[in-house]
């Protein structure tokens, strides 16, 4: 529609204040027996006060009919295009867990997994093991060098792990050993082009010797790897929106996409009021918070209708401290839909609300996805929330003569 | 907004079921009288049930304002961009009557016309002689060789024939003979690049033999050439989507358009109820059926409301069968609108309705303009019909990390 240029060009640094709240996941599907979703089955008189005062519309993150991973819906909410702006899964994982990924590295998302004795996988994830059990087994792994590159291994949370390889001439452009499935062995990694010979021998390297390693740790038995990618550069949220943007969000993923686009992320508990209650504490710090709540969308993928209903209630009554601190836009959305019904992420769209004294309000009284279908908004690319953020928050001049 | 290569990569075979049924010329405008239009004025039980379960939408073939023949149509319902991919009349109509189109052939649509003496045209479809007698005609000239150019002349329909031009270094950048007007002779061919001398001095000797041959044939005592092209080449909906896909469509350009994105032409009859006789007979071996109503444009484009209406509320009685039978999805558009009190295809978006278990319905209870105007998949490209329909029969994995 319009790119980062333009942007740029107009965004000017101004006091105001912008609350980009997100909940994960939240675009759902009717329960058969109500025709109801999660969030029209919630109370939740604050965001539907928000509604009727503000502006509605459901946004597309990346387009109708694609389901986007995390990476891509953040992004998009960020105002940065999910397509071009993209991030390979072990740099998404590396960036999660706050590792330091320098120019150069390649990072892979690992797994642990259970490998019989022909070697045939039978776990993908090795029955979960405990975080503290990935941790140990990572600790025997980390900081073996082979053909002079090092690789670091450090846990991310229960059977995942990143690996991270660094040396000269190391290319990201591998495949994956893990081969997403069971009953066959992990796949030998091969070069996707010549510059990637070495990278792929020495992970093929690597993985051999884990192998050896690994080989009393039932069910940690064997390890697979996937996503070979290296640190992206993005413009950051300064350059081309002037902001001093600030990151609340308790899961290392989301502070690691945040700080990719050049947020400040805060030290939070895992609470949903905690999270609100460090927007509040920062609050004089930053004109542009992006708040993370991750459990709507952990409720959906486990299929848990109910709890998804009550992490949007919680989210809801958390709001009122934050409604009556009057922050010049507050937007609600989410990076996804994670229908309950549905198990996992979908390509539905999502609600979104926006909230200022100057967002030429609509009829909608309820934030719900039904209403949202009649807002002002209209559907729109989450790309553009952004955008309207800052125009709500004067915080743009104006474009052309 | 995202391209082939996306979809693409999140495409993955699955046995669910998809039926895109295409209602030619679907949408229309309202008769003064009654202020509905010929699809509001329609009994249409099972279209309204489905509008009530489903989502409704509207959506532009080409953009707004722009109105689409059938090719561009049926390719944006097909989800490819229909100013990307475009084919040539004459390819299209060759691909039509199955003529097998080589590359490196020049491909001319051809009209019989009336010509008076002096070479004025006073009919451009020689009073619409019988497909009989163009049969006829067509085999007087076929076979002509011209600087070592063979020439195929095939019968379509009434007026209407192929000229095919066969041999070395033809180029169809050349101008059309046809003037697309009365009163006036027709235009001699020229070349629109050097390289397309050659084909237009071959074109030109073609139809100055044709006038003689044709002379004593009157009305057809001349003939007409437009749209000089050859066969595109476009990726194929099994590359793209991985569906095994079938076409159900009684005329030939229909079934040549489907061809040509590598779906199988099934056999049919030419009634709506044989249409749909044929998608229950081959329901088991394929997982998306493209069936096309011609009926309905036909009767838009001879300005006849009436008929239309009537054409609609077959299609609603055939497809009690086929909701019995519990498609996965199930999309009812079509390829742009034919009002009949326009008389010809025209910009107006065109209803959409997509029938699955995932749709996240709308309040939309009829199929209807007016109606879907408040649908919830609002108003969209066409393109992006196939996307959402993939993404409903589950067939698209997550994008991105």
């Amino acid at each position: 529609m319009f790119d980062l240029e333009l942007i740029k060009s107009i965004s000017r640094p101004s006091p105001t204040k912008i609350v980009l709240l997100v909940i994960d996941g939240l675009g759902g599907l009717p329960r058969p027996e109500t025709g109801k979703t999660e969030l029209e089955t919630a109370d939740t008189p604050n965001l539907d006060k928000l509604a009727a005062n503000g502006i509605c519309g459901l946004s597309d993150p990346v387009g109708r009919g694609i389901t986007p991973g995390s990476a891509p819906g953040h992004l998009a909410l960020f105002g940065y295009d999910p397509i071009s702006f993209n991030i390979g899964r072990g740099a998404l994982e590396a960036v999660g867990i706050d590792f330091n990924l320098q120019p150069g590295d390649v990072a892979a998302r690992g797994n642990f997994c259970t490998a019989e004795k022909a070697g045939l996988i039978t776990d993908r994830r090795a029955g979960r093991i405990s975080t503290e059990m990935c941790a140990e087994l990572c600790r025997l792994l980390d900081g073996q060098v082979v053909e002079n590159a090092k690789i670091f291994v450090q846990p991310v949370r229960e059977h995942r792990f990143i690996a991270v390889f660094r040396g000269d001439d190391l290319s990201p452009d591998v495949s994956d050993s893990d081969p997403q499935q069971l009953g066959v062995t992990p796949k030998i990694i091969t070069a996707l082009s010549p510059e990637a010979e070495r990278m792929a021998g020495i992970a093929n390297q690597f993985v051999a010797q884990a192998k050896i390693i690994l080989a009393e740790y039932l069910p940690a038995n064997m390890l697979l790897l996937r996503g070979f990618s290296q640190r992206p550069h993005f413009p950051s949220m300064n350059e081309i929106y002037k902001l001093t943007p600030a990151a609340i969000a308790s899961y290392p993923m989301y502070q690691g996409l945040a700080r990719l686009v050049g947020m400040e992320a805060l030290e939070t508990g895992t609470s949903i009021e905690d999270e609100f209650r460090i927007l509040e504490q920062h609050y004089g710090n930053h004109d542009f918070f992006f708040l993370h709540v991750k459990g709507a969308d952990s409720a959906g993928e486990d299929d848990d209708f109910e709890r998804k209903v009550k992490v949007i209630e919680q989210v809801d009554k958390a709001l009122s401290e934050l409604i009556s601190m009057q922050p010049d836009v507050i937007v609600v959305s989410g990076d996804h839909s994670t229908p309950a019904l549905l198990g996992g992420h979908s390509w539905h769209p999502v609600p979104v609300l926006l909230c200022s004294e100057w967002c030429r309000t609509d009829r909608i009284k309820e934030f719900s996805e039904a209403a949202c279908i009649s807002g002002g908004l209209g559907r729109f690319p989450a790309t553009q929330i952004m955008p309207l953020a800052m125009a709500n928050a004067l915080k743009f001049s104006k474009f052309g003569a």
